[in-house]
């Protein structure tokens, strides 16, 4: 039921699909159809509601693990890029749809919402007491949020880059940036030249 | 007209919201209606298209400058969080109804999007060649622009940060990443200490 509700809500929008139309698509009987369909907006609230919970529990047990912060970083990255990219049709319902949501509903889905923010934000705050993050502005979790969240938008996964790929490749971005090792940094490798220098991240 | 219906659009979404309340909220009497709304789907192509064309207009003129590409990527990032930032209804009702357009309306609208991407795409080209960036993936250009685009979502202009703070703040995760000076590169540069080392960006 939910699985056909999901295909609905994404093709056609919440709004414009029936509580009928879903029964006919899972091939329920019309006397069947109110047992097993509490209430459309029910149905809203579980179709949304699983990449939520996935979310939220792979990624609070990712920011308690024992790793270095900016390998919780990339493991939560990972993580939410792999739900994203395996849920397209629950994130565009969501970003679509869930304002329809009311009461207990709403407020049940936020709070799965603030808590995998807040697995983020613990993440950047401990990068930043360490040292090993220059900020950790909740302007910066946001937008490493919306980064991952966006790609429901055009993330094909039949296309060039696999899951994984793509995950690493943004990893890499918010992590280390896009400018190639900087002319200050290669001046003092130049300078250090006496040295061996193996590492290919210097800057 | 168009001011009137993107506070309609964006508050109760573009199937739900009626050419008759549109031209109720704008004033205008029953009869005056359809001479002054060609069509509810006419009014919504011209909600959406102000923003794009925005954003085309701004970012081709950033891409086709004589500035040095980090500087040129700077730039893109603060004239597409400006146009987001202060036109956050249009956007919002852009992720939800644009798949609402057909036919030449949904093809002009797309045409301009991919001009934007394309003058994203272009310096992102440029930094690679010139070696100041390390990659330009399309999937980075993607991502770039989602994590952009995804702020109609949480921003808010009103709030603790400017728009300039806001777009700076992107710049520098997008172009230096959110780690601090590696440690090979603060070894590098303590290894080079006989010389003065005045950047505080080596890494």
């Amino acid at each position: 039921m939910v699985e056909v509700a999901t295909r609905l809500f994404a093709d056609h929008g919440y709004h414009a699909t029936g509580v009928a139309e879903i029964g006919r698509a899972a091939g329920l009987r019309s006397g069947a159809l109110y047992y097993h369909i509490g209430s459309k907006e029910e149905l809203l609230f579980d179709v949304l509601r699983g990449h939520l919970e996935e979310m939220r529990d792979n990624e609070e047990a990712i920011a308690a693990s024992e790793a270095d912060p900016v390998e919780k970083l990339r493991n939560l990255i990972a993580s939410h890029t792999r739900t994203i990219a395996t849920r397209k049709d629950e994130v565009k319902i969501w970003v679509r749809d869930a304002e329809a949501l009311t009461g207990e509903r709403a407020r049940e889905l936020q709070e799965i919402r603030e808590r995998i923010q807040e697995a983020w934000r613990t993440v950047f705050a401990e990068g930043a007491r360490t040292g090993q993050f220059r900020t950790a502005d909740h302007a910066l979790v946001s937008g490493a949020l919306g980064l991952v969240n966006n790609l429901y938008m055009w993330y094909q996964p039949a296309g060039q880059m696999t899951t994984d790929q793509l995950s690493a490749l943004f990893a890499d971005m918010l992590i280390d940036g896009v400018r190639a090792p900087s002319r200050p940094a290669r001046a003092a490798r130049t300078r250090a030249t006496k040295q061996p220098n193996r590492s290919r991240r210097g800057g």
